[in-house]
């Protein structure tokens, strides 16, 4: 079982010179009042189970304590727009989304992996290329949190998100960088990394359909990848050409 | 009553060199299975009702046979993402939808204008600019029609969007290309000029909420602009500085 079809024809269209850095997208999502939301994010990695390669998974990261994983957690589905302008192509994947947060915050029980799914798989034996056996959830989160800028990792120990402001200048008295894990030598850095750790969550989403328009080819393209359960570990990717 | 304070702090950024073309943005719907959706859209303009001018609408163009017309129809409430890489900012604009079709369709009737709201003042008294009096909505339509490229207009008369196709190539046999209203000369050009008229609507959004994230400033700001209703015509944006 490869990789699927879609996520060659991702990599090539985000390996195009005119997509360079084109690591934004849209994730929406619904409230409990049944609103939608939506609102850009950076796209990380994708982590491939190492038992399922089929569905690939798209990792994003959030601060715990914003709406969107309250969102998330009460209603996993969720749609993601990805518009890489210099090819004109959108990637819109429909999924299912999971947060993976401190272990000792309250939503860490409320992970949302169901069995059998392929966020269950990746749970379950790690990833392409890492070792075999059961991922570490923690040590994939705090990998992650190193890999961000050192300004990027400072903005999880802000005051939380939506706090009203007299002005924008209270902004200026918050950390402006954190450092890696095991770098913070100021007892200031290292209060700061632990708060910033503390709300630093992963955000994954584990496609069911990919909807691919190639608005840059005349007659444009659509073409649309539906997920496909089946026995064991060979989930299919049953694609049909539509109308765009 | 002048224009908002997010419109001139919306129109500065659009305006930035850096931002050039950068008229994409992501609408999130909800179908009736209480799932998120969402697309990009290209921005065509803001309509400003003479007697309203607190509220600009933004305008954007769709095929009414697609989905998302079903899903704003039966749930009007909709966000919308705007990213303006260049200088990283991002507009979110939480509101209201309506879908302006061919006067014929049966969709027509169920514009989902209510009254009081800033889609009503529209209708009731044209844009600034405009001529004073009721706008003339399939005026208006029309006129956007011939505001788009050949290319796009013919994009309305292909077959019904997600229609499974056999191959590409079977687009190969659509129009590439409709003319401007007036200017069809052939039969086939204006069989499918009317064709076009007939799927193509406006997307009006009206906005509740606009949440601004300046991403390009350090410390990052965020600036959100909630409506309040307000007696006559007076609505009023009551802003506040908040945590990004």
């Amino acid at each position: 079982m490869s990789q699927p079809r879609w996520f060659q024809f991702l990599n090539k269209a985000t390996s195009l010179p005119e997509n360079k850095n084109k690591t934004v997208y849209q994730i929406a999502t619904i409230d409990s009042h049944n609103k939608p939301h939506v609102r850009s994010h950076i796209h990380r990695a994708f982590l491939i189970p190492n038992s399922f390669p089929a569905v690939p998974i798209l990792l994003t990261t959030t601060d715990i304590r914003t709406p969107k994983v309250t969102q998330m957690l009460s209603n996993t589905t969720v749609e993601v727009a990805w518009w890489l302008e210099g090819s004109q192509d959108q990637f819109r994947f429909s999924g299912r989304a999971a947060v993976i947060s401190h272990p000792e915050h309250p939503f860490h029980v409320m992970r949302n992996i169901p069995q059998g799914s392929a966020l269950a798989k990746l749970s379950e034996s790690g990833e392409i290329g890492g070792e075999h056996g059961k991922l570490d959830w923690e040590k994939k989160r705090r990998e992650v949190f190193d890999t961000m800028s050192a300004h990027m990792r400072a903005s999880w120990c802000r005051p939380p998100p939506g706090t009203v402001l007299s002005s924008y200048d209270d902004a200026k008295t918050w950390a402006a960088t954190v450092p890696k894990i095991g770098e913070a030598e100021t007892e200031e850095d290292k209060a700061n990394q632990a708060e910033a750790l503390q709300n630093f969550a992963l955000v994954l989403i584990e496609p069911l359909q990919v909807d691919w328009v190639q608005l840059g080819v005349i007659p444009n393209r659509r073409t649309v990848f539906r997920r496909k359960e089946a026995e064991g570990n060979g989930d299919e990717w049953v694609e049909t050409i539509e109308v765009p």
